[in-house]
């Protein structure tokens, strides 16, 4: 049944999405009640291997756990993240575990849109813990951050010091970061690493939760590091929650998700006429070429628009 | 003459800004021939003492330079910041140096959108290098980012290391930083901030322009790090230039520029109706009270509204 109403709030198809919206709208007194988590890092970080694990201790402890990932690059296809089951083989068996990637549309409001849809759904369904995984790209990231109550990045440690291809920006978003594969030869540099973004993040911490981020290092094969973030993100949650940061965040995230549906239907209605996309493209060239003020070619499409 | 272009560009009447747009435009082949710089760092830290000295040094060689002044706290008395003139009395009298602040409107957008005018205003009068300077609380550095070609932060050392009053985000924006006052019983803290803040720096950049922000020491009292300042800005140029980040970048600001008047004046048309402004409020309560979901609420506004 969760499967069937996440399909058509995933829906494209107006219809499906009036009754996928009544439907989660029935069921807002139910929500709400989870941790949301995101998690991101590049690929290769290790990041079905760490939620596999991270997952499997929270089902042990008998909470029901669903994962769901976010691809900006799985736009192209229209369609979902192929072998997400086979990525996290276990943890997919699970009968506490829900794994299921967002079929995202072409457009990052769209992703934004369905994946607090497909939240609220699964809160209702009685999930605990909801994670969002990201690839760190930083297309949608600050998306997901703006859905979520802790957001957990993955890094390695590097080769040098630098990070690894995480955008800049990311970081700043970080509630925690955990150092993966710090085993074996790997081991001091990630114990290094360790020390230098827990002093970086000290430096540029200025949060309004009053948290401040922790580095942590974790081993998969080791099985370190997992119940460590764990905990680290019930401190966080005893923290926001006795401050009142993690009531007035999920308020604020509301909030935010309604001024962003209104832009994103006003940019819907602008780009459905192909004569005012077209004469986007033309004003574009002449901004380029100097011949127009940018703030005047806008002028021109917003006047275009409500004549037509 | 350009004060009077200027006063006319930040005027509020829609027929001033007419006649300003005609005038920009004409004058559009003879802007962007400047080197347009973001100064900002939080109250105490010495920006008024900082430009002037950097200002006092590019006159001296025969630089026309303009600073403007961007606070958003002014935006409740629609004034001006008061006492720039005797904040920076030596600058102020300079033939070579044009000090103005921004009048700046209730919105961010407002800011903006005059701001870049004014910048194309004095490029056109021959002004070579131009200063936007900010207050470092994280409302419109973002705004200023997107305007200027070199981003200055100014910084204390702290009494311990943290940063002073300025906003993460802030921080990974900057093509530079300065930390001010390393003189006296300061230097040893400051010469340590240097090393700390550079390697921090070092690890959260993966600048797209190809260039590695760095980190300077500075004293007024003895005329410290004013030179190396601007030869760390000529070198940013030099690379910027030649690699041809710096073209690409002020074509995409000025994209972004008409991308954002679009949405300012479709949120403009949205709050011209008081009707639509008191269901915008109701709405937010029922999201609240989790009576409606958010993106169902903005369509209700969007139906209103075109309705209207």
């Amino acid at each position: 049944m969760l499967a069937q109403a996440i399909t058509l709030a995933e829906s494209l198809r107006t219809e499906d999405q009036i009754l996928a919206n009544q439907l989660i709208e029935e069921l807002l007194p139910l929500t709400g009640k989870s941790i949301r988590i995101g998690i991101t890092g590049v690929p290769g970080v290790g990041k079905s291997t760490f939620i596999e694990t991270f997952g499997k201790l929270l089902t042990t402890n008998s909470k029901k756990i669903a994962v769901l990932a976010v691809d900006p690059s799985s736009a192209k296809t229209k369609g979902s993240i192929l072998g997400d089951k086979t990525r996290m083989e276990e943890l997919s068996k699970d009968p506490l575990a829900f794994i299921r990637p967002t079929a995202t549309g072409a457009t990052l409001g769209g992703v934004t849109d369905r994946t607090r849809e497909a939240i609220l759904l699964y809160e209702a369904a009685g999930y605990e813990v909801i994670i969002i995984e990201t690839v760190g790209v930083g297309q949608s990231e600050t998306a997901v951050r703006n859905m979520v109550d802790f957001f957990l990045l993955l890094m390695l440690a590097g080769a040098g010091d630098e990070l690894q291809g995480i955008k800049k920006g990311i970081m700043e978003m970080a509630d925690g970061v955990v150092i993966t594969k710090s085993d074996g030869e790997n081991l001091k540099k990630a114990n290094q690493a360790q020390a230098d973004f827990q002093h970086a993040l000290h430096l540029f911490s200025d949060s309004v939760s009053g948290w401040k981020p922790k580095v942590i290092t974790s081993s998969a094969l080791e099985k370190r590091g997992i119940n460590e973030t764990w905990k680290l993100i019930q401190d966080y949650l005893t923290l926001t929650k006795s401050n009142g940061f993690f009531e007035k965040n999920r308020d604020q995230q509301n909030l935010v998700w309604f001024q962003e549906s209104i832009q994103l239907l006003l940019r819907q209605q602008l780009s459905k006429s192909k004569e005012l996309k077209l004469k986007i493209k033309t004003l574009e060239s002449d901004i380029l070429g100097k011949k127009i003020l940018p703030s005047r070619a806008a002028n021109q499409i917003i006047n275009d628009f409500f004549k037509a």
